[in-house]
């Protein structure tokens, strides 16, 4: 059974608070969808259909809202707690989509008040190496999984009906301790982000720069995709896992500095054992 | 006008062997394929419809043939020059496929002799992370680049002939020198290929290995596809182009530095920098 809310306010309507938007309108999930972004995201959200209404500001986006989702770059949504916490109804739901949660959930903590056990922290898996409210569509968390981290004080109602929500735009929810998401995201999707931006990088500052653009087949494309992610996202997304991020590329460098060795010693049966190890654990995911 | 040859021997029947005979036999470019490969792949591809007939060794599966197409993995091409050398005809035409080029073309200048000027040094731009007979398609050229690197003893003849070949086959041939094309492809291939194995053994040797294949998104996917690919193929590959891969590591390292010392530092301003450079790049790769 979905519930339909009154007032659904999305805070950030890039690529995925503008899919969130998107797909609770398309799916009439409430009577208004309110969006709130700075600059042209609003704007473009409102042409392209996305939310019914643009707010001002946080707060007014927030004001009678039954629903907040707050979906803004990882260091925004910290600081918009604190903005719209005291607009919050005595019976909001609050969720959020941000790429790590125990900072976000910290924030949380700290500036929501009564108002905390009604946040269920969510991070759903879906996204692309665009950005912005034209990358948005209502289709976007179909088939994906949301993750969603209740802490000891969060509502059982509140996180029933906000897992329903998410359920509803697509998503299969999957409960996951923050901890353990903040490291396993590191893992697979922030460290891997950096280290593609340095492999892009390494051909970018080369020599070989525009051949490589001319030349290169589906192999680096595939390989190099989220390299054309946004930096400062990113710069952003790193920082705040910052000591995860450090252990996954500590690892990387000892497979790294194995792989070398072993091209630099002309060692075929050591760099077929270092390969051999990645490549039967990627022909697993399908 | 393309050319029809009476008898077209494919050496090596693997995804782009294979693809090459289905290729010439659905277009009736030859009025017999016949390949030649070790173990079960010849077998399997004579079941799969790639080749008219299988020839039980690489001289038999030469003798007669007006065109020799060479698509064995680069160390067993190197020795196939010589194994073949003294079934060559007068007349007859040679080619290959593999991913480096010196060392092939240094080995084809020692055996083939007065047959080395009909030989053209060629590199279809195209693959995939599987391998074998049964990944092979004949469409699968169709739009990609074939790289030739003529010599200076390359008969202009045997040039025009076996570049009208691959467009044949839907490629579009383009020429490069043999050290541009070594240097280039450890850039866009050989390199972030050992990178994305080494990306790949870090998770798959970590705690979270698991959880990473059930919870990837199509960013990881995407990045780490090619670390699917065959562990002793792409050892040789590297091992075969050292020097300009090491080139490239040592290129990445310099980025990787410069990005976990912003990390390590939390230097905002200095990631996105390093991230900047990247995404620009990778942007213009459409």
């Amino acid at each position: 059974m979905v519930e339909h809310f009154r007032r659904i306010a999305v805070l950030g309507v890039g690529l995925i608070g503008g899919s969130i938007a998107a797909a609770a309108r398309s799916r009439a999930l409430g009577e208004r969808v309110v969006g709130f972004a700075p600059g042209r995201d609003g704007e473009e959200a409102l042409a392209l259909g996305l939310v019914d209404e643009l707010a001002a500001d946080p707060g007014a986006a927030v004001d009678g809202a039954d629903l907040v989702v707050l979906a803004a770059p990882v260091p925004v949504v910290r600081g918009l707690f604190a903005a719209v916490a005291h607009r919050v109804g005595a019976e909001t739901l609050l969720t959020d989509a941000a790429s790590t949660k125990r900072s976000t959930i910290a924030a949380a903590r700290e500036a929501l008040g009564a108002a905390f056990p009604r946040f269920v922290p969510a991070h759903p898996i879906a996204g692309s190496e665009r950005h912005g409210p034209a990358a948005a569509r209502p289709d976007l968390f179909g088939g994906c999984t949301v993750l969603l981290c209740p802490q000891d004080e969060t509502d059982a109602d509140a996180y029933r009906r906000v897992a329903a929500f998410w359920e509803a735009i697509g998503a299969r929810a999957v409960d996951m301790p923050a901890d353990d998401h903040d490291r396993l995201f590191a893992e697979v999707s922030h460290w891997p982000h950096a280290a593609v931006f340095a492999l892009c990088a390494g051909i970018a500052e080369g020599p070989r720069a525009e051949d490589a653009l001319r030349f290169a087949g589906a192999g680096l494309r595939d390989t190099t995709r989220i390299g054309a992610s946004s930096p400062g996202l990113w710069a952003d997304i790193v920082l705040d896992n910052r000591e995860a991020v450090l252990e996954c590329a500590a690892a990387f460098e000892r497979e790294l500095r194995a792989t070398l060795d072993a091209i630099e010693r002309r060692d075929r049966a050591a760099l077929v054992e270092c390969f051999d190890a990645a490549s039967r654990w990627r022909r697993r995911l399908r």
